[in-house]
């Protein structure tokens, strides 16, 4: 009486997980399927399985294929540590590390997928998967999970850009989930995701969670493309590479970004195309780049409340030589669209005035490119100066010294104006339209 | 010595979990309180144990009766889709669906409780609990943890108001988890509910965890009721039907309401009534229908921030002939009590002058309907018409054109005023005090 | 082939569990480790494993050292119930109790640490920590995973102050996990930590993950010491003894804690000191003394929005006699440093007025207490006398009667000042600096 809907993939006679756990899950989904029957009125459904993978490193040679609901693909460890560092650390100084990867319950992704130009196609991101999701016909594929495990995509590669180091590009082919078909209620939480150039891409979501996971060191981290509805992205540690998007959404009613913090250096914090009605709140986002917040298409009613805006230089030399291409005039929020809420969030700026693009420019925080009825309101934006931050280390917190400093308070929404040597009080926000 | 702790309803001697997973967890409990010992002063306790439901279906024919601390019940799957939409699908459609049922570690809810009189009383909901918990005596029952599994409600039923569907009646007289007496830190995480009148009832809550559920297509969500403190609703996804609540609280103090995506179709998104000193932050919530935030009694010095709010008209034509009974001067959000705060929240009202009850009011947007001392700031109101959206919908982005249309942001508190062609600026609040 | 990465500590051949669980899984660790391999370019790892502790008590007599990199220990159950509440109910009564203990996955801490001064040393919380993680070398100790068990110090001791009761003194040199070296991408969720001076210290942490754990009637219970980053402490219920903090941070940048439920006592409910560009959105605080926020040294750039804040005054009789030692000029958010927002708050001081410290003063709600540049915005303080609030209770909420209170609202940041019988309007916020 004992339940079959119990696998451990280093228990299932087919394949061997360590040299190819795709193989092996592809097995188990195919015993699942197998017992599987006919829906019954009376109430017999299709409850579908889990799937447990223990910690240790699994190669996977084979994509996985998910196409029945209910799969529940769980681990004890989400693993995640940090290749970049690895990667940009001395060869000679490895030989003394604890350890070099990754680790938890550790898919790594052996995929060789084509890379075409630079950075992959659709259809190549969809065959450098890990993780396959797609089912055709009614209803939607539903609630599959996964939990607590780590998809390591090694290595990047060189994209042809003249990058010296390959392992700095954030382009590999390799996508860790992606669900191509119309879906509902899926769970992604308490991952590890990592050197994969698209970490999760879902498309025409509906009722997504993504709640609790660490993303980061991926070209892109989550994508919620096509369309889709009423999701939740919350809680999550991220931090996508200099070419992506740590957040997209396109043509979404009602998602919830919320209480997430995300690191640089993506191109974007959040990048929302054609998103209308959603929440952006109560996140910490950090960035390097202008256009940390884009509204790009129409989008329209959505909530920016609460958040911490943070842009300073990437201090990290390795990538110094890398940006995500836009100016500082782009507008650190770029809002196009109609009837959005900015509202009650702290935007910190600091930069010293020799990194500006183009040189002498004053960088524009918030500009609203295209749109009317966008209310922008009790904003606290501080914008300093890197070498006013030094100044400011020099001295004394005492309160005499201090209460000089008033400037660099706005209490309205407003431009940067930077300039070498100290924080000048700045103008009201430019409107582009 | 291995742990007896730990049982596999599939592995119990007791019963049969598939034909009744009630008799299979009383019998459990049984034993876990038969091996339980007298409270010892140097530290022996009476520690519970964990029950475990792998994937599958389970029929319960008999009430779960909890009353020991430290039990936790938990699943690998939350199994939610949508039974709503497969309801109302014509049958031929179904048979070549994939599955007809949510799924997960699914417990079905055979229970056959009483219906008195179109929804169930307070006894009948209590008798038509999955799981029940009560205890006398002191301590408060304590840490008792549901997570991952399925409450499926099966049906609903006809509730003798004329209704030609039984299955969108909202009423069956099922409820998932219905808690009877004072209970400290209970946990409710990762849970998938669904076609129950009541998903979660508890009375008397302390420091309760309701975290990152799948709550919805049942008559009410989540209720708090009796009295209640220190507790915490956030993260989940849900959605009442039209004569419920997603949430509602009784004379609590300290609930913390946040970062919920509240779906329609509930009567109120949000109901409290006699709360004090609560938060509403963070949170999405979406409603076809006036009332969608009640507080009733006596609410004070609660905080509602940051939300994003959005009313629209339901569109799917099955549900067209309900609602919830209120007119559009109700209020969307409806305040009575003192020194409450609303502040920077995104409230969208959208419908077509047609769909106003009664014909030609004024719908509007925040009503303080009793009470002194509430502070309203620095909310952004969107009240636009279905015909004024169709309209924008036909115009390009191009910033000439849609400068124009300024009057579509509001930057205080207002009532909406809609008519048949175009959006007209609104008055300020209606105090009705 | 099944995974050997998976331990029970129930089922380990070294040692007694329910002895000493700290000898079994020190023994585990140390077998994880000599399967360990030299890390291998080609992608092989060091993935770690599961430490699985059933419900049930087990006695911590060794203290458990960690020092390997994604190991997860994990529980069936946080096990939280008052022990407080226990501890301070007549022992007669205590017989007909169900249990007096916590319970779940239980650790009963049975170090007997040294308290050389009223409190422990740095050292002393050191030796008296359940769990003690530390790694020197490179890379930085990653992805240790602590899940829904409970961490229970049992018994505060007489802490030489004369108190007389030593259950209250929240005092032991217990602490539950203590991280003393710099640590990337730990994850602590789900878990009870009670009764314990420290319920998690750790040193340098980046990108930590704090995440729905139940942490109260603990002397501390979040400390993030030394320095750190990118962290978040979210969706916790806390609440700390009258001595120390719910949430300390030193020295941090980015931090974001978000929608906690913090109960009182905690001298504080945030204490940051040299944080900077960090956020404090959407909790609900309850705290009976002042200094409930407090930023010391140089905070800069900080974020508080969104939040609910309540002081009242202790019910608890045995409780009255012991407070924080600060007066009420002393402010109930106290702020030192520069251009931090403090915006869209409720603020709820409700006291008789002969319990203000000293007597006859007016008690300060926000005090910047030195710096320039702090934007204070859109709050809402509300401030009643508890005298007040009896007299409001006897009144209906019909509107005529309430519309005279209007004087309870605030629209600007202001001092509170309460007067014996009736509120009054407040002055503006007093500038220390």
């Amino acid at each position: 009486m004992a339940s079959k809907n119990y696998y451990d993939v280093t228990e299932w006679h087919v394949g061997n997980p360590y040299e190819d756990i795709g193989e092996v899950i592809n097995s188990i989904i195919a015993d699942i399927k197998s017992r599987q029957t006919t829906p019954d009125v009376n109430g017999g459904g299709k409850p579908g399985a889990a799937i447990f993978i223990p910690s240790g490193d699994y190669h996977l040679r084979t994509q996985v294929r998910i196409d029945i609901s209910y799969l529940k693909i769980m681990g004890t460890g989400h693993g995640f540590t940090s290749s970049s560092i690895r990667f940009n650390t001395p060869k000679e100084e490895l030989a003394d590390w604890h350890e070099i990867w990754p680790g938890g319950s550790r898919i790594l992704v052996d995929l060789e997928p084509e890379v075409s130009d630079r950075s992959a196609s659709e259809a190549e991101q969809a065959a450098g998967a890990a993780f396959y999701v797609e089912r055709s016909g009614a209803p939607r594929i539903s609630s599959v999970e996964f939990s607590n495990f780590c998809i390591d995509g090694l290595h990047f590669m060189d994209d042809g850009s003249g990058n010296d180091d390959p392992e700095n590009t954030y382009v590999n082919g390799k996508t860790g989930i992606y669900i191509a078909s119309a879906q509902d209620s899926f769970r992604i939480t308490e991952m590890g995701l990592i050197y994969l150039e698209h970490g999760i891409t879902s498309y025409h979501a509906d009722a997504m969670t993504i709640h609790d996971n660490f993303i980061a060191e991926c070209g892109n981290c989550i994508e919620l493309r096509g369309s889709g509805q009423a999701s939740k992205i919350t809680d999550n540690l991220m931090g996508a590479g200099y070419k992506g998007y740590s957040i997209f959404a396109q043509n979404f009613g009602g998602l919830l970004v919320a209480t997430n913090n995300v690191f640089p250096r993506g191109s974007s914090s959040v990048h929302f195309d054609g998103v209308v009605r959603s929440s952006i709140t109560g996140n910490r986002f950090h960035s390097f780049y202008p256009g940390m917040l884009i509204f790009s298409g129409s989008c329209s009613e959505n909530l920016v409340a609460s958040n911490h805006f943070l842009r300073d230089h990437e201090p990290w030399p390795p990538m110094l030589k890398y940006d995500n291409g836009l100016d500082d005039t782009y507008g650190l929020l770029s809002i196009s669209g109609c009837n959005n809420s900015i509202i009650a969030n702290h935007i910190s700026e600091t930069i010293a005035a020799k990194y500006l693009k183009p040189a002498g420019v004053k960088p524009v925080i918030i500009r609203v490119v295209a749109g009317s009825g966008n209310y922008i309101s009790n904003n606290h934006i501080v914008a300093t100066t890197e070498d006013e931050k030094e100044q400011r280390a020099n001295v004394s917190d005492s309160a005499e010294e201090t209460t000089e400093k008033k400037d660099a308070c706005f209490s309205a929404q407003v431009d940067a104006l930077l300039t070498a040597d100290r924080l000048v009080p700045l103008e009201v926000i430019e409107l582009m339209s």
